[in-house]
Parts: C-alpha cells; sequence; structure tokens
C-alpha cells in the first residue's frame, strides 16, 4: 500500500500541519509520498528526503514540482504530457482550514481519490463546536453549557472563569481562559479575530480529561486512553510541540470500567459518521459523568504516539474507507417530457 | 455584470437542475455563459443558443468544448494556450448531490471563484434534514418532531400517516406518505435506495404550508408568498415541472401579520449563516405557530416566479457574496524553533 500525505494549505494550523507530515514520516513506516498545499493552494511534489521544515518556510519548495489536482488524482506536467502522482491512499494530514473544515474532503470526492480522513459531513460537524454539540447531544453525550456570541458582542451571562473559543478553529488558536470582566473585552477581540463566531463555556480548573484515539477497521481500533498534562491549559506553543510527538505515551491512571465507559462514548460518536477517519475524542469527566470536550478528526500526527503498531493501525483503517454510491443517470424525465411535446 | 450558471453533476437531481438552467436563461436578463458538469464531473462550456434538454439527454454536450477548473476559475485548452472562461459571478444552479451538499462551495471557495449559492457550512446545514432541525431549535424556530432510522431499521413510534424521507435528499425524491404498518417497509426501502439515513415524521393532511424566498443585499429582499398547490403532497413530477416555471405567481390570501411573521421567521435562519445565497424557506402553520419544513438552498430556477424583478434581485446579492479571509502565514513558530535548535 502506498500513502501520499498532503499537508499545509490556507489555514492558521499551516505550520503545525509541515511539522505533523514530517513526524508522520518518521512513524509510519510505510511507502509514502508527500504533497505541500501551499498558503496560495499551490500543490507540489515533495522528495521525502526533502522533508525539512526548512524547505517550507524558505520557499525553497517552490523549486520542487508543481502539480494540479483534476478527476483521478493528482498530476505532473512535464513537456506535453501529464504524470500522475502514484498512490494507493491520500493521508488528509491538513489541521485546521481547508483540511479540516470540510473543503478537502469535498475536493477528494469529488475527483474521486481516495483518502483518509473525515467526510465533507463530518467535518463540519466537528469543526463547528456549536454543531458538535448538537451531535453529541443527539447521541446521548453531554457537553459543557454554553454561549454563542457574534461578532461585536460583548455580554455573557456564564459565571466567571470561563472558556473563550473561535467557534470553528483547534489547536488552541485564539482561546482565552478569563476569569474576570475586566478581561473580557480583549479575550473576545483576540477570538474575533480568528472567527465572526465565539464560544463561551465555563472553565472548570482541573477538570479531568482524558483522550481517546481510534477508527473503525474491521472492528474498532483503540488507542490508549490519555490523560494530557496540563497547565491550566495548554497553549498553542506547547500544542505545537505536541504535534511533533513519536514516542508512545502511557495509558492514564485510571479505572478499566472509566475506560470501557470512554470507548462507548467514542463509539457513539463516531458510528455513522466517522468512517475512513482516524479520529481523537477528547472527553471531561465531571462528577462521574462523561462530557465530550472536542473531536478532533485529523489529530497531530494522526495521534501515532497514543498506538501501539501504528502503521498497521493506518492499513487496517485503509480497507474501510467511506466511498460515496455513484449515481447513473438516464435522462428518463427529459426523455418523457421530449416525448410528451412531440420531439 | 457576467454572469456563468453551472449546471447538471453526480446529483439525483441532475435532469432538473438542467431544466432549471434552460428556464433560467428565459428570465435572468443579463449576459450569461452556462457551464455543464456531467454525471461523471467533466466540465463544459455551453454555448446559451444551444440550450436545449436533447443537447444534454443525447450526450451531444461531449461535442462542446470541455473545461478544467484551477485557482481563480474554468480554463478550456486551446493549442498550446490556456483560456479563461470570462465572467464575473458563478451562479450555482446544481440542485441536490454536489451543488447543494457542499462540495461545489468547496471547490469555488478553495479555488477563489465569486458564486451565488451556500457556503459550505450553509449547505451542509440544510442538506442534512436533521442538522436543519437542529439549526432550527438553536435559531428558536420549531420543527416538527421526528425519528432518524439507520439502514436497516424498521421501528417507528411516530403514530401514522407518516411522511418518510432519505435524509439528505431534495425534491420529494424517495419520500412516501403513508397511512399503515404494511406500508412501511416498502416506503422505508424505497428511502433507504437514496440514503442510509431516513427521517421519519408526522403527516399532517391539509397542513398550511407557505414558502418565503429572498435573500440579503443592502437589506432583505423577500419574494411574495407563495401557498403551494397540492395534491398531498408535489411528488417528483409534478415538482420537476415547479423547476420550468417563469411566470410569477400570485401572493398567497393571508393576512399581512402572517407575512411579516414569516418574513421574521426567514432572517432568523438566513442571518450569518445564508449570505450569498437566494433561498426559499417553506414553512408550516400549524396552531398559528410557525414551523420550518424545509430550507432550499438552491430552489429550482432561483424561485423567479416568486420575485418580480427577478435580474435585479440577483444583481443586489451580487454585490454581497460571502468571501473568506485570506490567512497570510509568516513562519513564525517554524523560524522560532529552527533558531532554539540553532539551525
Amino acid at each position: 500500500m502506498k500513502y501520499c500525505v498532503i499537508f499545509g494549505a490556507q489555514s492558521y494550523e499551516h505550520e503545525i500541519s509541515i511539522v505533523s507530515a514530517i513526524t508522520l514520516k518518521d512513524v509510519l513506516h510505510r511507502d509514502l509520498s508527500f504533497i505541500f498545499c501551499d498558503q496560495h493552494r499551490d500543490f507540489y511534489l515533495i522528495d521525502p528526503s526533502k522533508m525539512k521544515s526548512k524547505l517550507f518556510s524558505s520557499g525553497d519548495y517552490k523549486k520542487e514540482s508543481k502539480l494540479f489536482l483534476k478527476e483521478g488524482g493528482f498530476y505532473q506536467k512535464s513537456f506535453m504530457k501529464e504524470k500522475k502522482v502514484e498512490f494507493d491512499i491520500l493521508i488528509n494530514l491538513v489541521h485546521g482550514g481547508d483540511g479540516e473544515d470540510g473543503k478537502f474532503a469535498s475536493l477528494f470526492t469529488f475527483f474521486g481519490i481516495p483518502f483518509i480522513g473525515p467526510s465533507l459531513e463530518a467535518s463540519v460537524l466537528s469543526f463547528n463546536k456549536l454543531y458538535t454539540k448538537w451531535y453529541a447531544k443527539e447521541r446521548g453525550i453531554k457537553t459543557l453549557s454554553y454561549e454563542l456570541l457574534q461578532k461585536g458582542s460583548y455580554d455573557i451571562s456564564i459565571p466567571f472563569p470561563v472558556i473563550i473559543k473561535p467557534l470553528r478553529l483547534g489547536s488552541s488558536i485564539g482561546v482565552s481562559i478569563i476569569s474576570e470582566q475586566s478581561e473580557l473585552e480583549y479575550a473576545l477581540d483576540v477570538a474575533y479575530e480568528f472567527d465572526d463566531e465565539v464560544l463561551v463555556e465555563p472553565f472548570i480548573d482541573g477538570v479531568k480529561e482524558y483522550n481517546l484515539a481510534g477508527c473503525k477497521g474491521d472492528d474498532y481500533i483503540f488507542s490508549i486512553v490519555e490523560e494530557p498534562h496540563k497547565e491550566k491549559f495548554l497553549d498553542f506553543d506547547k500544542k505545537y510541540l505536541d504535534f511533533s510527538r513519536t514516542k508512545q505515551v502511557l495509558q492514564a491512571d485510571i479505572d478499566e470500567s472509566v475506560v470501557e465507559k470512554l470507548k462507548e462514548n467514542f463509539i457513539k460518536i463516531y458510528e455513522n459518521s466517522f468512517e475512513g477517519a482516524l479520529i481523537r475524542c477528547d472527553f471531561f469527566i465531571i462528577d462521574n459523568e462523561i462530557y465530550l470536550n472536542e473531536i478532533n478528526p485529523i489529530p497531530g500526527s494522526y495521534a501515532n504516539y497514543l498506538f501501539e503498531d501504528f502503521s498497521s493501525v493506518i492499513d487496517e483503517l485503509s480497507k474501510h474507507l467511506k466511498t460515496e454510491k455513484t449515481i447513473s443517470i438516464g435522462y428518463d424525465y427529459i426523455h418523457n417530457i421530449q416525448k410528451a411535446k412531440g420531439k
């Protein structure tokens, strides 16, 4: 199986996608190729041996082979010919905009390219934190209470401390925790820089947080449960380092019964929606009840550090990708109308 | 202002999109060009004078100029050159899959093509009837009670009569109204042909139904309120004819206060979500309360027959399209890491 990793793109998380891709190169022990989508959305084929962060930050990637996207895949132009980039499955590794908002899923589905990553609908569900709440509720999983603010609004009624998040970003970008009114306006302005809509939730200091990654192969495959280390919460700088992790971490020190409960909740979220993706669900446990904090449908370097045999997990997922049903169009209605008109 | 209408695509509503486009040619009195997306998702530039249904049903469209999509628009290849199809704004007229499910919005946004039609997120909200209910609730608008069934399930608890709908289609495709248990399995199987998930709602015979179309220009622009004629409900054949309507219909015979209430509810739905689109909201009135039935984000031939001066409405909408903020990527984090590593 030959995989191609696509990363970068027009996203606030462009740089962590680069780090994530470099990391994946080290941990996914398979035949790999790499496609970089730059901030202008031009595609380049990157020689695996050149996968260093400097290639991208220096702009030197522009010397690599430019690609274009069309039916069936990515192509290089050479003289009068077009040469297809050969791979079996594309791995969507674009965090944030383009990759997690549904655009890449749309492009790859439209152009018939098999890919690992959330579907169009699953992307939108997990990218918009409000939709995630609606979805969790439908599936019988609690989430924190919230208020949704539109750009220009500064009134909240949730008591301090609160956590303020741009509605549609990941990786803690634009997120603030504030404990008093005097900090509110600035924190909201920061969040409004990234989104016209902002979500406010109560901030629960010391809340128990557990991350569980997984996917559906023949059966569900789960990672270990991780209790993320945090100082109040992970800011972007710290999370950034998170995307380059390659060593397996230890299972959180929790009862097996809790692990089982987390897995049950993971399945409730994944089933009939996230097939084809390897996702990480971030849960809270409050008063012995499980809450969904967020769904990360393209976790940093695919959360490789939570799995014992990461490469095999990707192989098994590859055999169970989501495919779109092709509709055959027979023009029956138009023929009938033409007949009725005597044409 | 030069418009280009894109229609067809890999959709159960492919044929009605063709009818819709032919109709639009007659009612949108502006400089127009046409791009046909065939069922294989190949694009063709269609000479306006050739816009007849037979061109498509016969396959003759394949003799027209083939196009490809890339940054900035659609291009023709001629000898060694590429020639861009010139237009100011693309009008998304693909009903159902590809057009209304978010794929086209993704493609046009990704490749920087200004378009009239629902955004990616708005598409997903209106395409999935369950998400529409969640959304309406958040905006304070009632919808009918429901049950969601997964393929293979045949048990419902809503009392008969019920209406059965594939979760993600429009135009009454796969929809049945059934009044007794003996009809249930067949009706569900029909719906499962089109979607793995099916929505069941109570069917209210004789319910008052009102359609209101509109968009946001400098201010909200509304159509007249239409009371659709129906025999029980419009099936696909009858709705099909609906897509070719060109004559303005009459305002429903209702109080001005009801019209105002419908407009208020329309704004609740449109605001901060459907900007850039001309949508039609289909409402029920039950016991003097307004219910949202569905949001049609690309109504047949853009519901031209509900507006007095349709072409001007499109012109005004064009001045208020939704645009994506461009992120400038400076590689600060990667530079910092490189510095820290002394590289």
